[in-house]
């Protein structure tokens, strides 16, 4: 059985080197971005990147960019240790763990405008997060010039946002979207679980629930973005879950809301279970 | 003597393959962006990628982005076939061409925010145009994955966005600006020059006159950037040129306004010559 080695990086010159090393050897390079705190939902983007590629590079990096000045920067969950443990399991190759300096350096000012996919939804209720994931994804697309990089699409917004800001500025990577990873009750897998009370992570399921009777509702023949709208709430509220960022229904490619479910569209929810902002969303395709 | 075989290519595939066909080769790739209409100040940045680079890509885009709304993108001069002439003579071997659509196509909406540097100054006469400078140089940057771009020192702000921008965002790219190119009287090389009368191209050369009277005093010791200033109002002036944006003194760096020449510090002019905004610079290097 071959070692494997995993390589950890935490300076752009190190990981330049490993992409040389990786090109020279024509190797398919597959990227995976991550915040950290890896659960179940990030190890299948990284299982997937390695069935396709020869070389994986996973980033942890929390960024503080995309973060709002009222949200939970300083308390997000840094489990560096056991994240390390499990991208070694997985046979990952590369590690890149910069420093808040080596990426925002005294002096740093420039930042992706994202495009328009980005205004509605997060973009309303978090005005400056795109802005600052698609600055961090441009550069570290940028220090870890990949063929391909991985996302989740639970995160569906960004997905669209990334897709459309490497089209855009011409970057040369495939973008792809991975399935939504569940607990068993339906929950979608979050690094934000973890803040979550028993009472919480009970109700929390409401979310699933809903899109999930969204969907069959859409199912059966209803067209109704309004209709869908209205079940959903319904069944956040029955779980106590009256701080309802949206709960609605969109074109899944533009995310502009749509009265009518003509075309392949997306429900989508952000809600607080108690003190925590999740969100979830599902895809209703269209005939 | 070998066959000299300038290509031109219009689409994002065509210039990627010859990226890719110049990697292969090993070969170190040098990019000039322009706008065309080429005077002898862009075939300067031309040649001195021709000494450096064994391949060399010239691209040929009049970019609305960074136009504003009243200034002159629909008679921005264009001479497409003298261009292609004098870019074969040198020996270009790829000439990018490149069509509105192709660079931006319908739902196009990303942009790059650009630095702090990009503030003052054309920052504040043209509002968006560094936001559109900025972008379609990271786009050219990722359409032509060259190892040096030349950009001209006229446009010494222009420069320092692009810098501090490929650095920000962690673009791969060596960044080289060249010397202004000038007419024997000392008038800048513009593409803008055609616009002025016989009369105005007369009084244009006030601007070079203004810059180096303004170097003559700091090189005899004048450390004040307002007297510098107000020397060079008063040149502009004399020849009648009364619409002046800006003709002062920065930190070369920061392009901040300084008091006191203490760093490596600018000079800085943009002025109407009749109705033609002109801009000139030069360089007062602190000891």
């Amino acid at each position: 059985m071959p070692e494997e080695i995993t390589k950890i990086a935490s300076t752009e010159r190190e990981a330049r080197s490993f992409i040389r090393a990786a090109r020279e050897g024509r190797k398919r390079i597959g990227l995976v971005p991550t915040m950290g705190a890896l659960h179940e939902g990030h190890l299948s983007l990284v299982r997937a990147a390695r069935r396709t590629c020869e070389s994986v590079a996973v980033t942890i990096f929390v960024n503080p960019a995309q973060f709002g000045q009222t949200e939970d920067l300083s308390k997000y969950p840094r489990t560096i240790d056991e994240d390390l443990e499990a991208l070694r399991d997985l046979g990952v190759d590369l590690i890149f763990l910069p420093s808040q300096d080596e990426l925002y350096p005294n002096g740093f000012s420039t930042y992706v405008l994202p495009p328009a996919v980005a205004d509605p939804f997060e973009g309303q209720f978090r005005p400056e997060h795109f802005r600052g994931v698609a600055t961090i994804v441009l550069k570290l697309l940028n220090l870890l010039p990949a063929d391909v990089a991985f996302f989740g699409q639970k995160d569906f917004q960004q997905f669209q946002v990334i897709r459309q800001m490497v089209k855009d500025l011409n970057v040369p990577v495939e973008i792809q979207a991975c399935p939504i990873v569940r607990e068993p009750d339906g929950l979608a897998m979050s690094s934000r679980n973890r803040y979550l009370t028993p009472d919480e992570r009970e109700r929390a399921v409401a979310l699933s629930d809903a899109l999930a009777e969204a969907k069959r509702c859409f199912d059966d023949g209803a067209t109704s973005s309004s209709t869908l709208a209205e079940y959903m709430s319904e069944i956040l509220r029955k779980a106590k879950i009256t701080k309802i960022d949206y709960a609605e229904v969109a074109d899944a490619n533009t995310l502009q809301r749509i009265d009518q479910i003509d075309r392949p569209a997306v429900a989508l929810i952000a809600a607080y279970v108690g003190r925590t902002r999740l969100i979830d969303n599902t895809l209703l395709a269209a005939e």
